[in-house]
């Protein structure tokens, strides 16, 4: 147990260092409601998470803080700092289903798959690129490999426990040394040599096959109007058709940004790790428009904002990481991409996963609506002719430039984009909040707790109302100051069972303040606030309350 | 001109009546940033529609307050006027996409299809109950008949001008009565004899084909745990499903409800009346858990809260009616439904288009997912079998009733359902705040202005900060103002052209304050404050600003 010397008697008690253990915060989750496995009742449906009474209110929470920071709040006449100037922000909200058309000339219908390959013994589905290439024969010990450090630190462990396999993510390295050994991996590259990792004999993998991970759908009933259509899988084509309806509408001047929060959908072949890879998921991002000059100027800007954004909602500094894309990592449009990533417990020491990406994006998607780009041989659509038969525009043909009313420059605009993931923001903040600590009870005995300290920003219940007992009139003054909460924040009113536990629960649901009414109260009207994570509690008078809950929310 | 004695001389002139064009309102929402058509740049897509920098604003502003209104706000702890109890509410947040099985229960697989034909002749689509038995001949004249209302009162102009047909709605009428003529609509329902709507000759209708609403798509890759399954048609059934885990995780006692707010999707033969029949739209929808003696006294709570409340926002006693459903109307599941329906623009005069439907749905849903209850015969999905090769459950098997702690009694709850178009919602506020009138300019000279009379908690923009001239200082003060206001409410800035232009800019966006800073303001640091329906300006301190919008957007 820690040294809690030098806090005051009634802060919470550290027990070692703080225990995020997956399984314990996949269980809370369930049993406090914030989420559940989509239709559990009928054995769930991999890849689909519905959010509960709590989990709705904290995604509500995370996805308006986004919402009021980036766009609604955003003060369009001063330069934030860091920003090479002002800019101007506003909304969008677009259809999840979109003219096929949009897919074509985003790439999404020619290039976004993975490929995917079956083990004829374990009859698992791999993503190939998890699996391609990982086998390499050691000392006679067939080992399966993830991470070069990994790898490397390794080395001994295999050696000393002869065991049979680690893991290699490939993007860190094409060659892997083991002891004296250089094993370049390019090499090991033939299904016959491959290891399954659920297998035991060798060579058990199918040949990969190319999956798109669009979902499909058909428009019209089955008639001549009929057309294959996909659930978007990203929220920010829709900012980018859009590009000129907003320009004439709101008569923003670039630089400006054009912010969306929505659905999106990919039929992941391996989805896991809880909500982190799911197949519906939400996402909140920004396409910032600004002149090419300026774009990485603007890239750097929207990295530290973003990142900072994080931190100040209660992630730690320790837990995230900013990670620049090498070269060979860029997707197809990118021309420079970092990722904010965070720890999360069910990733191994050192490892971390993407929480948000920021990526330069320069002219591709403005570009390929207005003119088209792919290669003419990759698969093609259905686009319109002209009477000699060929291709009239593989893009919509309209002009998406941009003409500077001042220098009266005609450019397309270059593109930065922050691009977030509400679900995993949300399992973000809800495995940095989980911890376990020892808690003085009502008798002044410590008791392990668990409390969620989510930001009082994003906590579901900013407050919960009691009376101490459920007499003397204390329940009439309780009810009546949760009444007056209520006109303005979620507030929860308790008055079942000893005040402990009723604590307990609120630090499990992550509220951060308990009210509480008690003997004094009726005389003088006072209530003790309890704060969730020092333990605090402080007389407040019954007419402050209201405020006092206001301004520490907003502190 | 009608009338504008009595007001005072401010007051906007009021013209005739309210000229409420369904052309001039669509116009006006893609002008200024409301509505955009999903993909226009590649054409659109029928029945998919954007929300704009002004639209998405709106929308959300109406999500929030019923959010606010029916679950984060509900005070649990008094009975609300008409309500026969104090009762809890609660929220949720499902997935789109679900486990096929869900759609099976629901009845939703096997019934919930339109039938459509084709016309040979004009290459349309129809749904069959809008055409079907329509066609009478009268007097060597062939007729195409809606409503029966319509109908006598087009008896005359029919033989006037020689009219080829008009219409009639089933639901009203049986037989039609034309002169002195009484004809039986069901002797008419033969194809060759029906007359299309658009068709010059007889007959050119296809024989009706059944059409299942939901979009399909499906799961995972290409091999074996593939499954075919649904968009969802509704947001009520992931409510159903997660009952058991909502009442196990959130201790809420009968009577609760549980609402959620989110995106379905109907494959509708016929998408039309701008956003009113869209195939993509969003829900705001109740499920009310309750004691089956109670429910009747819960069905008539709600029909009236919910009627309220759209009257609260700014909907007009006038233009809302609350129509109870006969019996042959009712969907598969209800024991009764009320429609809240909306006077729309698009619609013929005395005519009404659903905005919320409030139906009591009996235990259908939760006894349907726990035990089934369709008829066997209809088209079989994979259900669990038993060994003996029976199916296990036609439901889920899993235990959905509900226990009192008090009573100890057992039962299956029953349900009140209010569920309301988030999109429809947002398109009655737009025709409803739609006006037309005259008010003076800077100059005092009448001009004809648009405005949208949004109600304050509605409006994109709460509020507009205009410096009077862009000289002497006032730009800073009015940038210190908007700084001011921006940190509390999405606020507007302008500052280009003459300030009657920039009034007028922000009528037409629904903007109900505007505050200018002119000459005066700079010594002794005041200014006017504009309301955007009575015109009426007010000079306010500037240290005032932020507490009179808030007091006036609440008031």
């Amino acid at each position: 147990m820690a040294d809690n010397s030098g806090f005051p008697p009634h802060f919470p008690r550290i027990i070692s260092e703080p225990m995020k253990s997956m399984d314990a915060i996949v269980s809370l989750c369930k049993r406090r409601g914030f989420l559940f496995q989509s239709s559990e009742i009928y054995g769930g449906v991999q890849g689909f998470w519905d959010y509960g009474p709590l989990g709705v209110e904290l995604k509500r929470n995370l996805k308006d803080a986004w919402w009021r920071d980036m766009i609604a709040g955003h003060n369009e006449l001063v330069s934030p700092a860091g920003a090479p100037s002002p800019f101007e922000m506003v909304g969008l909200d677009c259809t999840i289903i979109m003219h096929p058309q949009v897919w074509k000339n985003s790439g999404h219908y020619d290039l976004f798959h993975d490929f995917m390959v079956d083990c004829r013994e374990s009859k698992k589905r791999y993503r190939h690129d998890q699996v391609r290439g990982r086998f390499v024969e050691y000392q006679d010990t067939k080992i399966f490999v993830t991470t070069l450090a990994e790898a490397e630190q390794e080395a001994d462990e295999v050696r000393r426990r002869g065991m049979k396999y680690f893991k290699l993510r490939p993007k860190n390295a094409d060659e892997l040394t083991v002891g004296d050994e250089s094993i370049t991996l390019d090499k090991l590259d033939s299904h016959d040599n491959v290891l399954g990792p659920d297998a035991k004999s060798l060579g058990t993998l199918t040949e990969p096959r190319e999956f798109n991970l669009m979902f499909k759908t058909t428009l019209g009933a089955l008639g001549g109007d009929d057309a294959t259509t996909f659930l978007r899988p990203e929220t920010a084509q829709g900012i980018f058709v859009n590009f000129k309806n907003v320009l004439d509408s709101s008569r923003v001047k670039i630089p400006f940004g054009i912010g969306q929060v929505g659905k999106s959908f990919r039929n992941e072949i391996t989805p896991r790790n809880f909500t982190f890879r799911s197949r519906e998921f939400e996402q909140m991002e920004i396409e910032f428009f600004c002149h090419p000059d300026q774009s990485q100027a603007w890239y750097g800007y929207w990295r530290d904002r973003r990142l900072a954004w994080y931190k100040s909602l209660g992630l730690s500094d320790e837990s995230l990481i900013m990670r620049e894309h090498h070269t060979e990592e860029l997707a197809h449009y990118s021309v420079g991409t970092a990722d904010i990533e965070y720890a999360f417990p069910f990733l191994p020491e050192g490892e971390y996963g993407e929480l948000e990406g920021i990526a330069h994006r320069g002219d591709f998607d403005l570009r390929s609506h207005m003119e088209g780009k792919l290669d003419p041989s990759t698969k093609p659509m259905t686009v319109e002719l002209n009477e000699d038969g060929k291709p009239k525009y593989r893009g919509s043909g309209k002009d998406l430039t941009y003409r500077d009313e001042e220098s009266n420059e005609k450019f397309i605009p270059h593109v930065i984009e922050p691009s977030a993931g509400a679900d995993r923001g949300v399992l973000a903040f809800l495995c940095e909040a989980f911890n376990e600590d020892e808690a003085p009870d009502e008798n002044g005995k410590m008791q392990t707790r668990t409390v969620m300290k989510l930001h009082p920003r994003l906590a579901p219940i900013k407050a919960a109302v009691f009376p101490l007992v459920k007499k003397d009139g204390m329940p009439e003054v309780a009810q009546e100051i949760y009444g007056s909460l209520k006109e303005h924040f979620n507030v929860f009113y308790d008055a079942k069972g000893a005040v402990g536990r009723r604590y307990r629960r609120q630090d499990e649901a992550g509220t951060p303040y308990c009210i509480t009414v008690d003997g004094d109260s009726l005389t003088d009207r006072t209530v003790t606030i309890r704060d969730r994570d020092t333990l605090e509690q402080t007389r407040i008078t019954i007419d402050e309350v209201v405020d006092v809950v206001r301004d520490r929310i907003n502190a």
